[in-house]
């Protein structure tokens, strides 16, 4: 920065700080004139007292000397207390019409005889008109010449500029009104093409230099002139935009004065006569028409609104409604708190974006080369005339209207920065009236506040919920891990399976914050008194949907390495019944070695393939549960940008749009909510009174005599001790009938691994040899597979091989040999390899980890609550399936905002994530139990 | 109905067909008066040649003669052409007064010098105040003194009384107008207190009689009157709404004329004066404030329109928008089909329910006791106050606004009755003002059509398939189940059973017959050009509620039926297995004969128990593509009560309330084109390539060796051949895989009943004497365990007994000879019964029926096409489970309205009858095969 620039920086900051109250309005009511020496300036909205000629004339008495004209008391059309003398010519219809002064200084009478004049119903004399050579009545820069400013663009900078001697404020109100007004209707935009020619801002801007009484401390508002330019902040946009003069605390409390935006307009007709100050309730300022109630929301603090319709273009040509041009200048009427009755006006600046001329250009986001202003209209259907009886070429109309709020940071609750009008202006041009067209206009009114700390907070907390993934991915889940594949040195897959282990607690993390962000403000946003709390603009909103799209992304990687995990264990049913001795077979003949039947393996293999995908929770009734609170219950409603909180909406009023991250703090807390009921209905109810469909299983296993043997890391598995008390159970209907009933009436032993104890279901770490051995009988088996997969891509089927190409022989000795060798583990009947039975101590179970680590030769059997096997099955991984749907939910909400097509999606993807593992799981139990697929149904 | 009355009728029947184009109104627009003698006569609508003095002074000339008076041509205020001299008063606030000709008549100047009185503005003379004495000056029944009533009655009657000597036309026309409204204030009801007072109504009246002159053919409209009352039809209300005149085709295209409703109304301003003739659109008419399209939506053909809202009672009393009181009469416009620049007015008749004196009531459904009239208003301020500047007392408005139109029966289609106006009033008191209360109006437009053909129609599908379903019920299912069951004898149960076998035809018959009006409504209501199908009102809308709730009765009725039957059929599993002989001990010791094991007839029981509520469609995917198009893609929007057919719904118009007969026919049309797409996919893809559950289970029991012996009538069932092609199936791993890999390479024989066939399952119809056997065997088992629950309630547990507390030797015995007996039968090796093999006719296929009997000792296996045992579970009767669920989804939205709602409900529903069925069959299975349910899970 130049030194120079620096200076001018600091000047502009004292300057700034001089002025900072330099907004504010002394306004003065139009009925507040009471004295009889005071009239209302309406250019200034004040009550001034008359001085010299004025109070003279206002005294009344003679009015003689007015010749050949009707003459009355005439009270003045701005408002009571100040009267004039007006001569009068009475028209034949009755229609008295007031001459204007200058017919009367030219000629005595109401006539203006050659060479004077007549321009905007004044009598300019020959020296007058002279001055209008230098005058540009162009409406806009491609010079189309406007009747009504050539009509009036003289008169009124004449009327304006104070007679010789007169004060600065001795201007006629009307015609300053009237030549800002032909200066808007050019849309600001100073005439520069070097022909020195004069326009209406040009001709003001003249003026109002040449004018040094100041309005207050407005030093660009001059007393008895219009204020149109925001210029002596020199453009510094930001610091006019980020005043914190307006001290009104704003509420959510409906009944409150201070939960309306209470905007009013000073009102000009185009001709400056003054209209009042009007509220901008009743859609003073909406194109769009609708009803009182739904219009005036716009105003109701805190109300993203947004309203869009389509006008006919003919409708500007034709209706009445939009012929009287009316400009308004825009105040927020402003309570102090101590003195609630004295209220006062605070001005609101207006970027009109077609506002471009030499270096200004409010198009852009430039706040630099912005050119606030304070006037403005809706319609224009004057200024492009070409005759004042003439259709206007072109109607140039607020194609776009929004009023945006920042609510100050910091401790302020409740208070604004000024609100910024911003206002584009479309053009209808006569082509568009004969194709009978229509156009898009918009009014907006959006809220802001910075989220900045809001941000910051949500970072600090992604930040500590990450590290703490990353530490129990690391210390925890890859620790366990390693111990679980008896690792011993840290390795690339080491790396690799650490950072798998963080996608989960990182989504985890990610979506706590989203919805802990998303939760915090459906619950603060609604139910605020004092305004603290905006919800984020679309741009704000941005951060969330990443922390949700990322939560969404690290939760589908993580449902692939889950199933993937799930769909590779290693398992094996071992049977525990021995042959039955040789068969006399009774055809006659040699008696041969009968084998175990297989019956009972495949019964359990069946049943452990249909528990593979059980889960604790319904996703069906999860989801239509969700639905039916969000869509019929109503909890949807909540959801919408306005600071109603009711769940039914009434048809009368006006409806935000939904904020979407509202619709997700809802919608995941519903969603939670019915998740937990499911899950203490199913734990407490109907895993106890209904179904138990994992102790199913265990007492099949018993059944059966089959125990399983799951090892879901090399050293590291399940174990379900199936062994039969009867000691066999391949039996006919009468034996089974009585070992029911001998069982129930407790005439056996009891079931447990060890005498004497029930416990049936362990978790194992495995004696390192026993890892070496399986693999050592498997592992032909495999790498004969996988080179038959590689021929029978040229040969198909034949040979005694099974379906995936592996001799029959081979497998069937695999088989019994696996099924001995783990059957001898079991029984310790081995010498060289062991385990002790023990219990899991606290930190253990927390954390799924085991302390000690198995040797080569012994493990350790660890008694749990009989079922740690589900670990291995969906029916234990409730949470993982869960989150993830639930991020599936959100993430499509986002897209689609609809709860039905969420719903639907995520119905279809947990079918396919569960019918993946289906086939993935009954195609790795056939490969490594050694049950044909066709049993598995 | 007495002769005379007769008479009556006949006499008013000819003067209504000659009366019958009376309610034409050929009107003249305002500015169509042209020639010079012309005025426009806008009591009567219409153009009338000035007459004597008045076409003397409208050819202006001497004005001379109004001394001291501002005297100036004046264009008369109603229209041009018409110029008229009047005396001005110029008062010094140059508001020009134009005195009264009573004024100038009195007194020669604009003053009234006692002991004439000015009332209303007319300087009446003492003779003229005599008649005052007679005047009714109360605004309602209970007296209510009217300061307007009372200043203005006496001017209104005296102005609109002819003079002496003048023609029935020759009246102020405006003081006839406002007699009329004072008439209108009190709402027409005529003093009837016996006091022989007479208020506005009755002097109108009088007037009225008095005059001879009609317009037109309107006997009640007297020329240069308003007409206020339908008098001489003599209250015979039905043939005024009955008028066949309108000959204007409505169209529901959008871009046509005809495609509004064309409404049109003579404007009156309370003191009389013409306001012109108005179009209702742009919200005229209604009190509720909206955009002007949603308004407009009011006057589209066909448009179920209704509109409510809330106004705050003090805006009666402040808001300038009321305090104008303006005076409706209302008209439709009328093309005529050959000469549509032609058009007319057709006069619409208003029904305000307030209106009640002598024999006369609105508010009843009795008709004749209706007294419709023309004139109406919106809010009345001005009735009740008891001064010129005082507040209103009481504020009348209209609380409820409806027009209802009603299309013409027969073949005039797209033509309609003349519309019914019925306004209620109500009344806001000052109490309600200072409490700031809000009142409810509400403004509806009804569309209403004789559903009497279509009601016939629909009674006729109704009554032909019902007949058909019983015909069926009656010779096809009972006829079919009297032989299954071989019944001889026509008994109460055969009764029983034809009314159960209704059930299912005759709700289907309902539910196709609403579907079918549904659907056609659906399609011809929507896309019709010319109108001739309305919507039906709610009231007519009950009869398909009925059928659809009957529908829904029956239905269940037969699903509570078919659930009985599927879980009361008799099952056996026939184990073909042989013992292999004698064991020799390997622990040493004597030999004993080595039971057959049952793990397999377990597993097949298992299988069979899992594959009971299999479905061929998902019910989830199918409510959730039901919600999908609905409410994501719109179908939804398809059933509003408006015309309009879009799938997205624009916000910015107006939407109709849903209609319960669209959004089923939509909802039901939607749900069965899913369906079908469900089935095919199901039958042609998955079925085929995917799994087919019940192909997989017909292999298992090859596999296993069991054969499946289903009864699901007496002598009437199913058999799945199972007995394995390898004589044995208990066997160890290695001949496992031996057994598959042979079949896989066709080593063996196949697996059909018969020798060389494939054909495994068959439908049975059993000789007599193996369903006696069978009883002999298990009868006594059941009768045992009825008596063991009785039992049970006094002693739990103990003995050698199963759970249903039969003695276990017997269970085993029984089963043993079962499965022996009947593996005899299928074996062909018992000589007392055997059976043929043969295919089913055609038409035995199509009617679920056999024509042979079987006799005692022979029966009847017919070849099927693989799953014909599907009919005793889910998996066969999938159209029965659908269109249960069908119905109930149906009646449900009849309640709820929400297809959330319905897919929630009608998934819980269809869950407990799943469940119902799984846990009923589990038990059935339990029961008759002998299987103990610990090994069906």
């Amino acid at each position: 920065m130049a030194p120079r620039t620096k200076i001018l920086s600091l000047l502009l900051l004292l300057n700034f700080y001089v002025a900072a109250a330099q907004f504010f309005i002394n306004y003065a009511a139009t009925d507040s004139c009471q004295r009889p020496t005071e009239y209302y300036n309406f250019a200034n909205l004040r009550c001034d007292t008359c001085t010299g000629a004025d109070s003279q004339t206002s005294t009344g008495g003679d009015v003689g000397g007015w010749l050949g004209m009707c003459v009355v008391w005439h009270r003045d059309i701005a408002g009571p207390g100040y009267w004039q003398v007006y001569p009068l010519s009475c028209w034949a219809d009755c229609r008295c019409v007031r001459c204007h002064q200058s017919f009367i200084d030219v000629s005595g009478s109401c006539t203006c005889p050659d060479p004077n004049q007549v321009h905007g119903g004044i009598c300019f004399t020959d020296a007058q008109i002279g001055v209008s050579q230098n005058l540009d009545f162009t409406w806009d820069s491609d010079t189309k010449l406007s009747y009504y400013i050539e009509e009036y663009l003289l008169a009124a900078s004449l009327g304006c500029t104070p007679a010789t001697g007169a004060t600065d404020a001795q201007r006629n109100l009307t015609a300053c009104q009237l030549l800002g007004n032909l200066c808007v209707l050019r849309l600001y935009n100073r005439q520069n093409d070097g022909t020195n020619q004069e326009d209406g801002c040009t001709l003001l801007q003249a003026l109002s230099d040449d004018n040094n009484d100041n309005v207050g401390t407005v030093q660009d508002w001059k007393v008895a002139m219009p204020w149109l330019y925001y210029n002596h902040l020199l453009n510094d946009v930001s610091e006019i935009l980020s005043d914190t003069e307006i001290t009104t605390k704003f509420t959510f409390t409906a009944a409150s004065q201070s939960s309306k935006l209470d905007l009013v307009v000073a009102a000009y007709s185009l001709n400056g006569d003054f209209l009042g100050i009007q509220d901008v309730t009743g859609g003073l300022l909406q194109l769009c028409k609708d009803s009182n109630t739904r219009l005036d929301a716009a105003y109701v603090f805190g109300t993203t609104y947004s309203q869009r319709c389509q006008l006919n273009v003919q409708d500007f040509w034709n209706n009445t409604a939009y012929q009287q041009m009316v400009f308004y200048d825009m105040c927020i009427l402003h309570q102090y708190y101590r003195y609630p009755d004295d209220s006062t006006l605070y001005a609101i600046p207006v970027r009109i974006t077609n506002v471009a001329y030499s270096d200004t250009d409010n198009s852009g986001s430039d706040r630099t080369k912005w050119q606030l202003v304070r006037r403005f209209f809706l319609v224009d259907p004057i200024g492009a005339k070409l005759a004042a009886d003439g259709d206007p070429q072109v109607v140039r109309y607020a194609s776009s209207f929004s009023i945006s709020v920042q609510l100050q940071s910091g401790n302020r609750e409740g208070e604004i920065y000024p609100p910024l009008v911003t206002i584009t202006y479309s053009e209808a041009s006569l082509d568009d009236f004969n194709a009978n067209a229509k156009v898009t206009v918009t009014f907006s009114v959006s809220y802001e506040m910075s989220t900045a700390t809001y941000e910051q907070d949500v970072q600090i907390a992604i930040g500590v919920l990450s590290a703490l993934a990353i530490l129990w991915a690391l210390f925890v889940s890859t620790s366990s891990w390693r111990r679980r594949i008896g690792a011993q040195m840290v390795d690339c897959t080491s790396l690799l399976k650490f950072i798998v282990y963080m996608f989960g607690p990182l989504g985890n993390a990610f979506f706590l914050v989203a919805m802990g962000a998303a939760l915090s403000w459906l619950l603060f946003f609604k139910r605020q008194d004092q305004v603290y709390l905006l919800l984020p603009t679309p741009a704000q909103e941005e951060t969330f949907i990443i922390y949700l799209s990322v939560a969404c992304a690290l939760k589908c990687l993580e449902m692939l390495h889950f199933l993937f995990t799930q769909m590779t264990i290693d398992i094996f049913f071992i049977d525990w019944e021995r042959p039955r001795g040789k068969t006399a077979d009774v055809e006659g003949g040699n008696g041969k070695s009968q084998s175990v039947s297989m019956w009972r393996t495949y019964f359990v293999a069946n049943e452990w393939n249909e528990i593979q995908t059980t889960r604790k929770s319904n996703t069906v009734f999860q989801l239509f549960a969700v639905l039916l609170f969000m869509n019929v219950v109503g909890f949807e409603n909540l959801t919408t940008t306005d600071p109603r909180a009711y769940l039914v909406i009434n048809s009368e009023q006006y409806v935000g749009g939904y904020s979407k991250l509202l619709r997700f703090g809802m919608m995941s807390t519903v969603y939670l909510v019915v998740a937990i009921v499911q899950w203490l209905f199913f734990t407490f109810f109907y895993e106890r009174f209904v179904e138990d469909k994992l102790g199913q299983f265990v007492d099949l296993c018993s059944m059966a005599n089959v125990s399983v043997f799951i090892m879901a890391n090399t050293h590291f598995g399940y174990y379900i001790h199936g062994r039969s008390v009867h000691g066999q159970a391949d039996t006919g209907i009468q034996e089974m009938y009585e070992m029911l009933v001998r069982e129930e009436e407790n005439r056996c032993g009891q079931r447990g691994l060890l005498a004497n104890t029930d416990n049936q279901t362990f978790e194992m770490s495995l004696p390192h040899k026993l890892r070496d051995q399986y693999d050592s009988i498997i592992k032909p088996l495999q790498q004969q597979a996988a080179a038959a997969r590689g021929q029978n891509r040229q040969r198909a089927g034949g040979g005694n091989t099974t379906s995936a190409g592996v001799d029959i022989n081979q497998q069937v000795d695999a088989y019994k040999k696996l099924n001995k060798y783990l059957a001898a583990f079991i029984d310790r009947s081995r010498p060289d390899i062991d385990y002790i039975v023990k219990d899991k101590m606290f930190l253990e179970r927390l954390l799924d980890m085991e302390f000690l680590e198995a040797t080569d030769t012994k493990g350790h059997f660890y008694n749990d609550d009989g079922h740690s096997f589900d670990a291995v099955l969906f029916y234990g991984n409730e949470l993982v399936l869960l989150t993830f749907e639930l991020v599936v939910f959100s993430v499509v909400d986002l897209i689609g905002q609809s709860y039905v097509l969420d719903a639907v999606i995520t119905y279809l993807v947990s079918r396919f994530v569960s019918n993946l593992r289906d086939s993935g799981g009954r195609k790795n139990l056939a490969k490594k139990t050694l049950v044909d697929e066709r049993f598995l149904i």
